[in-house]
């Protein structure tokens, strides 16, 4: 991704290790880049949603992991401590699911070392790790968007080369990610193919993540595209004027049940009950191999109301302001994600191809999760 | 409705020929009452959304037609003034049933007077009949919550007296008629004879006339609620912690489809996916008993994109703000309602009881209209 001409990933580190990130709580109005020094900045970005999205919140948990082994205090066992910042790092999110997919990965390579590794070797292996994590996550949104291409070929062919148009939910670009995204990065290979395509966008209450990520990032991309409410998808799909959504997932079941951002259940619903095609985009980190039933299994992040009540945006002033949305007293409910069940989803698209939401589909194109899930039966 | 400890009712006129309304536009932050002194205020008042809502816009529209008269000016002829004032009043809000039904029946009700009579005759009945019009709106309010109160009780009866949790989409309380309101009578009704009640309100974006009238009124009334974003209802259903739906609506035709607020349609699917019932409120004021197919033949309202772009909200400083949520270069699209197939409506709560909808459901309420329906063809 291009930002004023220069090439961006979401979050690097330098030679001198720092780690930085964009802060994508004060986009689209300001582009800021921030340096997170320490595993608690690290936490509180995930938290507080600086950084976001399946693929990014991953990388920088991995990350995190690294700053943690660079600034192990002296007095502490190297290993206690360690577990102890995965276990913060994992709790700042219960829902994403390529948050401990990067933990433990982290995890993992720390054990290989052996227990007489100096913290030294720890920090070298942990950084590369990291950085393994973050490219392998760019590499599979690219592979993501070449495989999902062919849905917007193949309708833009079926419609005699007029506008594909595409809904899609909340962010699941570029920002969302290291690099590319996943249901954006369809939609930018289609477009960098010279499809003509144009974007419904979600605004994505509360946090309003398509209105501000997803509209921002088109623009810059030089795609065509319209913010609309949530509310808004049902009718344009009863009218026809949605050939195809994709959303991104925070969480899939070796079953196909998608969590991703709530709301994204009831787009579902109104493809399946219009003949829209309903595709998730997600790299495998996505995959939780250990669930079936996501609605019952899948635990939902519940977040501050206030994220309900008050909503910020540019002031006429040219300042970012908080304004409150409703009376004082009057309390919100703020669940984060919902779950799609297998059953509306047309197919997943992912880093290998695409597949249909269903046990035999994901592990057809993941075969080496097959031995772990003992077939038919929830985990 | 009481608020600060005196009865209001949303418009009324008095003896000294003026109009006021309560202005919808600054609660919950403020309550003001404005004088509409001309037609064209009343128009203004309407696209505006100085009032709104199904019974309200009607109520307006029928006072509008009063101040036409009392200011028709000397140099017009009277007829002609008074068709334009009334094209003007409709042309105000498209998909709105109550609009044309209460200006067609100050038009008739001119028209009974016959060419000779004075403007003085005119005015008079005039203002009578917009009273009217304001209290068999009130009374159709009042009869509706006493029928869709049983639906309460049974659930609270079933559930053993445990919380009856209501899902409501934007706003259908006393706000958008003339008293009491539509989806929300039940509810007060209920909760007045002592069912343990709790709302879910629907913030209902872009105008969030959920989170900024449905929470103030219901607040007022004492009333257990939370806001939730318009994504959150298919989760909560999901999860059982919804027993009803209840929503208003702009129109409805004899064959059950209802139009109401953008985004009714998606609760309408959730509903029906998890098998929570799902009622629509209203007075026969909004039937249009001229269509039948309401996705394909009611009017739909596209409004400006700036409602989606920009929120208003009470900042800082204790001030009204607007602020931009989006990239400035985005455009949005606006869509100001959605239409919700008679298949995914359990039934409909009418001042005259409950029925399926359906035609058969419809013209069993109101046979009187039944001769002016050719019986399965749309009009």
């Amino acid at each position: 991704m291009l930002v004023d001409g220069k090439h961006y990933r979401t979050i690097w580190a330098d030679e001198e290790k720092r780690l930085f990130v964009i802060d994508q709580t004060v986009l689209p109005h300001e582009f800021r880049v921030v340096q997170l020094h320490t595993v608690a900045d690290v936490c509180h970005a995930i938290s507080a949603m600086v950084v976001r999205g399946a693929g990014l919140i991953g990388a920088t948990a991995g990350y995190g992991m690294w700053l943690a082994a660079e600034q192990a205090p002296q007095n502490r066992v190297f290993g206690d401590w360690m577990k102890e910042c995965a276990a913060a790092l994992v709790a700042t999110r219960p829902t994403a699911s390529n948050l401990a997919w990067a933990v433990e990965r982290q995890m993992r390579v720390l054990a290989s070392l052996g227990p007489d590794a100096s913290r030294e070797a720890a920090q070298a292996l942990l950084k590369a790790e990291a950085g393994r994590i973050a490219d392998e996550d760019a590499q599979a949104c690219r592979a993501i968007g070449e495989h999902g291409k062919a849905l917007l070929t193949e309708i833009s062919r079926k419609k005699g080369g007029k506008t594909v148009h595409v809904l899609t939910h909340c962010n699941a670009g570029w920002l969302a990610f290291v690099d590319y995204g996943s249901a954006l990065s369809p939609i930018y290979a289609a477009f960098d193919s010279g499809v003509d395509v144009h974007v419904w966008v979600d605004e994505t209450r509360p946090r309003n993540q398509g209105a501000s990520l997803t509209a921002w990032e088109l623009g810059r991309h030089g795609l065509d595209h319209h913010i609309i409410v949530d509310n808004a998808g049902g009718h344009l799909m009863q009218h026809g004027m949605v050939d195809l959504v994709i959303t991104g997932a925070d969480r899939v079941t070796r079953c196909g049940d998608a969590a991703n951002k709530i709301g994204t259940y009831l787009k579902a619903l109104a493809a399946a009950d219009n003949g829209v095609p309903f595709y998730v985009a997600l790299p495998s980190s996505t995959f939780d191999f250990s669930l079936c039933d996501g609605v019952r299994d899948i635990p939902i992040e519940e977040r501050n109301g206030e994220e309900v009540r008050r909503i910020q945006g540019l002031g006429g002033n040219g300042r970012l302001e908080s304004v409150l949305l409703c009376p004082e007293s009057s309390p919100a409910g703020n669940w984060a994600f919902d779950v799609t069940p297998a059953r509306l989803i047309t197919g997943l698209i992912t880093e290998r191809g695409i597949c249909s939401a269903s046990e035999k589909g994901i592990l057809g194109l993941y075969p080496e999760h097959a031995s772990s899930c003992e077939e038919g039966k929830p985990a």
